[in-house]
């Protein structure tokens, strides 16, 4: 595929993705008032776009749709810098755009600011974990010529990790900076994004850390050739 | 297998589909007052009576049992005009028996007027969006030759979409017909069913243009042999 | 495998499939005041449950786990008339000894009447839709050669029917017979168990009758080989 | 794999699986009020880490993260008694860890005793039970070289055992230890662990010799080949 096709699809992908956070979280807390039932139809919805969407683009772009994967891709030269960044951009890009549709999908304002503070400092080891068991799992799963599976084993740590990590798992800065832009549910105030941001990338190193220990050299040459 | 083979697999397809829609819906919303669960409950019956019914009826008829779908695959030549024209007849067929089975295996009338309206401009953008993805999904799948994926990645795009698109995702004009005839949780008022099959043919018709962008030339004639 | 051991099989799988069905309804009632959540805790846990015990049991025995597929499997001639009978009794005998641990592993009495009747005759339609797409598929997976697939299938038609169809899908005479005996959320009373079982009976019929309209003589003939 | 990566992974393995099933406890319980549903967001969450830990760790240590198939590991002579001595130590010390994550992420005490007495006899029933199944399932998709699919199948059973075994199933002699660590929902009062081991052990046993009733001899020798 060509760059523009690429830049297309993780544009869209992160498009997408974020509607589909954005909107289902509007969807359910208009319809239940369990929180427990809320945020389960939240992550639902989200395993399942996100299976979708990995799998649509994976051969497209490589699906990374989340600027913590991109930076350690890049990081390991598995993408140029202008690459990166300009994968980092559209995927910020189209965090906004999904956002936009999300909220008017539901009859709201295209952006607005969410006045919902995420701001305990345990969200920040929550966002840690999420996002070094992301990597984690990624590198792995790559070292191993099964990237394939991602479209069910990324959706299933991120389901998973809604639940156990105290943050419910943004794990992605593009998604974080597009949830700022929703004063629903989903919704994480600004002045909360950069220590978000900040912790998925430490943890993004811990699991590219990590996941050097287990991989073996004649997995990492194989995977350079 | 012959078209008349063809034919009752669709009618049968949408039938069992139809039914499952809505008589999860008349069971859900029987069982629970929180309805976050009535609307889980009937996106869960939907997502698997999907995968199964994809499963049995791919290899017979193409498993489309949606005239959004079919009219694509006609003017993509994969149809003739003729089988196009009998598929989306026995679809609509299917659908009304189905959404009759529904209503009498719960004990009501077999087919009754819905009168829930379903007319907010948003909606309409809910659906345009579903079938949007909708079509893209399918459409780069086969273009890939992964159509027996289609049993898991069409149910999981339906069950994310019923929490994150505004309409809850009916994205079928078929399934929309029938379910105008069931005064119940999935029933759609009457005057609200061209302006929502109006919405998803423009979104399957967004849903090709974007497949076009993603499908390579040597995909397109691979497939054309 | 010889006789015994699948006989074996066929036992011990009825038993841990009812001890679930029943086990996951104690559980569930006593959780939950919300009725759907505790029929959807109650169909999670069997859904999750048939399909190890299909996977394990497949190559043991066939996992028929169910007089009614045993029936059809018999008239089909792919089962001696003495295995048949057999494999019902065993059936029946795991079934029993399911409920009993059910009951127990929850402090209840081993074997109880229960006083839940489920007489509306709606029901019985429910029952005969629910068999009757139990029996369709089974017959054409097998017929497709692709019996593992039933693993995931047959648990899926199940989890859907659960809310599908208005008796929540018991659609297996053997499990009918045995919550006959627990006196909790899953219970039959002894008065409604056989017009379920008739319905059950008919509807595999119905099942079968589908099914053969869409397998075609080749495959046929190189099943029967 | 060298042993002590083998062990680094069971150590990480078994942590991450601890602290998704009390993180997942500590916030659900938060959320909901409906116990139903709080336990079926645990269930949720640990279904989902435990499928992506068992496909990461298994190529590395064979992904037990449970002294009670380490132990019927050992006895079968899959593993030496030094390993096996080494395991079980990593994997009650990889489950202290978790838990202690766990609570750490959610703002609380690291370690801290749980009151949460689990003590009638009918939940010992469910241990074993849950225990028994876990290694039968084990050991039989094992012995037919199907090891990849237990990131499937020990999910699915736990997933089930959660609801239809009465003790919730912590069928894991680690975990049990761990979560006497925590004053939480999945926590469980010192004085209840013994009696639940042991009934884990009980059960492993029996599940180890169901299992043998069903591998045929070849499946043993070409499993020792």
């Amino acid at each position: 595929m060509s760059l523009p096709v690429k830049l297309l699809g993780e544009f869209l992908g992160t498009a997408l993705l974020v509607a589909a956070v954005v909107g289902s979280g509007i969807m359910a807390s208009a319809l239940s008032e369990d929180i427990g039932v809320v945020l389960f139809l939240n992550a639902f919805a989200t395993v399942l776009a996100l299976g979708v969407l990995i799998f649509l683009f994976l051969p497209i772009s490589g699906a990374q749709f989340n600027p913590a994967v991109t930076v350690i891709m890049g990081l390991r030269k598995e993408l140029s810098v202008t690459s990166a960044l300009l994968y980092i951009v559209v995927q910020i890009l189209g965090g906004l755009t999904g956002v936009a549709l999300g909220n008017v999908m539901f009859g709201g304002v295209a952006l607005e600011f969410s006045q919902n503070p995420r701001d305990s400092f345990e969200l920040l080891i929550g966002e840690a974990v999420a996002t070094a068991g992301l990597i984690f799992l990624i590198l792995l799963t790559v070292a191993r010529d099964k990237a394939p599976l991602l479209a069910i084993l990324v959706p299933a740590w991120i389901g998973a990790a809604y639940f156990f990590t105290s943050s419910t798992s943004f794990a992605n800065p593009a998604v974080t900076i597009a949830r700022m832009f929703t004063n629903t549910f989903t919704g994480i105030a600004p002045a909360s994004v950069v220590p978000f941001i900040a912790a998925q990338i430490l943890g993004a190193l811990i699991g590219w850390a990590l996941a050097l220990l287990f991989i073996t050299p004649t997995q990492k040459e194989t995977h350079n050739v």
